[in-house]
């Protein structure tokens, strides 16, 4: 039986594969998180910028009701969004999106990005969060991240949520934060494909007790179905689907390309959340934990690295403002 | 006349082109940067770490005191090393270096590496600075860089130093800077040659009128009089000299491919600060501000980009403990 948990640093398990909901829209989400419980999905991946906190939690709380799963056995994460980085907005948002999901407590919270915008009262334009203001202006705000942290941080002594992390952060920011931090950081949620391996910054976080989680596993695929600004990139790039020690792995083994790069993935301990609206490949994706990579697949896939990064947002802002990969 | 000095975010004004003293051993350092002030030079770029300061400083005297140049004349840079980020060891280590450069001040001080060590007592063991303490370990210390930039600000306010900035950090660390500082970030040094470009990192510090100084800025060749565990990478890798762009640009304009190499940074307003112990070269480094590549020429340098990094602590040191660029 494969590994198919991670203990995290705050002693709690996490799923090495979850269902993400970015991009599962939001009349759909009930739905599709309730028939991904059924497939056998147990960590849901949300964040308050994905816009169906409230969905997912209603798709939750129905498999619950129906006595498929208890709540212990799920594992819910969602991030806190870029205007609420201050203390006095971080608390109440995390508690706002605790009551949204409505299952008691949150496991994983994790800061969205290493950057704070300007305050927006969700009362007065609640989705969505985006990166601007209504005038289109990005608006940082100087808010140290140690004052996020140590939101976070009361978020868990509050009973809020159970662990903390980051997504998007550098290795120095993560030094930091751990001079710092009087809970640890469990995860580190980053684009991770194998154009984007990332091999120091996986290995700091793995001498460091942080999970990684990787988000697009398929590299560009993930961003062909977003509008032209966010795809463009993805368009002038070999699909990984179509990479040769990907498509060998494949056909070696009788599974998808899909499947190889989450495998890829998971046995090396890196968490995946990849989404599906279709019932097949949702099953498919789950199913990455029977079957193992050599070596050698592991590593020829690894060789494919260019250090591509699909989701900077000075890609798709205006007047690229924000260099947070550099 | 090309513009030969830029004016930093604390209103001073610092050199394009300076001597750079990593390597330059003590027992000539003073006569070194004697004979440097002679040919010209004004900007000296030193560190604790590089174990000359008193030597420089000697040098910078002599010349003040025969009359060749006056120390408003003179931009002294150096930097704080990793075992004294404390806000104890940090003022009085930048007072001692003070003392030792015996110049009344220093004019820019830079954090030397975003990581803190444990302290190590100056009158224990002065140097070498270096990584480990005397079993060979390497101890990182729990000081937030937040703590460390106080000091450099208080610093300032004390006369001791006139700027102060950073070294071999990453965006994210500068953006979380800037949330707290009092005193602006002056000063980004950093490595950078035509095979380690790092062109949103010099766009985010334009946009945020922090100047950039390049290190290492012959690439490889930098590397080569190091001992092997230093210059394992550089050993594999083509010189810059030979590369083609270079070669042609320095044909055309009749010039050395070091004056191309560094020209190529100068003209887009990154600083440089070549070191020679040789005195025609010392001169041709110094004479690089009076001809001007096309545009084309700098693209064409430009493209010999490969993200390819030299001077990582986490390739000489055992264990490779620290990830500082990940």
């Amino acid at each position: 039986m494969p590994k198919v948990a991670v203990t995290l640093a705050s002693s709690h398990e996490m799923p090495l594969v979850g269902f993400g909901l970015w991009k599962v829209p939001k009349e759909t989400a009930a739905e599709t998180v309730y028939n991904a419980i059924k497939a056998g999905y147990r960590l849901f991946d949300g964040a308050y910028d994905y816009q169906n906190e409230k969905e997912a939690g209603d798709g939750i709380r129905r498999a619950i009701d129906e006595g498929l799963v208890k709540r212990e056995d799920i594992f819910v994460t969602t991030k806190l969004w870029n205007n609420y980085h201050q203390r006095e907005h971080a608390v109440p948002m995390a508690k706002a999106q605790n009551e949204a999901w409505g299952l008691e407590y949150i496991d994983l919270f994790l800061i969205h990005f290493p950057c704070a915008l300007e305050y927006i009262d969700p009362e007065v334009r609640r989705y969505p969060a985006w990166w601007m203001d209504d005038e289109g202006t990005v608006k940082p705000a100087k808010i140290p991240i140690r004052e996020t942290w140590e939101s976070m941080e009361q978020l868990v002594d509050d009973g809020i949520v159970r662990s903390i992390g980051v997504s998007n952060f550098q290795a120095q920011m993560l030094y930091d934060i751990m001079t710092y931090a009087k809970h640890p950081i469990s995860a580190l949620q980053v684009e991770h494909h194998p154009f984007l391996v990332q091999r120091e910054l996986v290995q700091m976080a793995n001498e460091n007790g942080i999970a990684v989680t990787a988000y697009s596993s398929f590299g560009p695929q993930s961003f062909l179905e977003l509008p032209p600004a966010f795809s463009k990139r993805a368009k002038d790039i070999p699909l990984l689907f179509d990479a040769e020690p990907v498509k060998a792995a494949a056909a070696k083994h009788g599974i998808t390309p899909a499947q190889v790069l989450l495998r890829w993935s998971t046995q090396r301990n890196i968490a995946v959340i990849p989404k599906s609206n279709n019932p097949t490949r949702l099953a498919q994706n789950l199913s990455v934990l029977d079957f193992d990579l050599t070596c050698s697949e592991l590593q020829s896939i690894s060789a494919l690295d260019k250090g591509l990064r699909f989701n900077d947002p000075g890609f798709y802002l205006p007047n690229h403002p924000l260099h947070i990969f550099a």
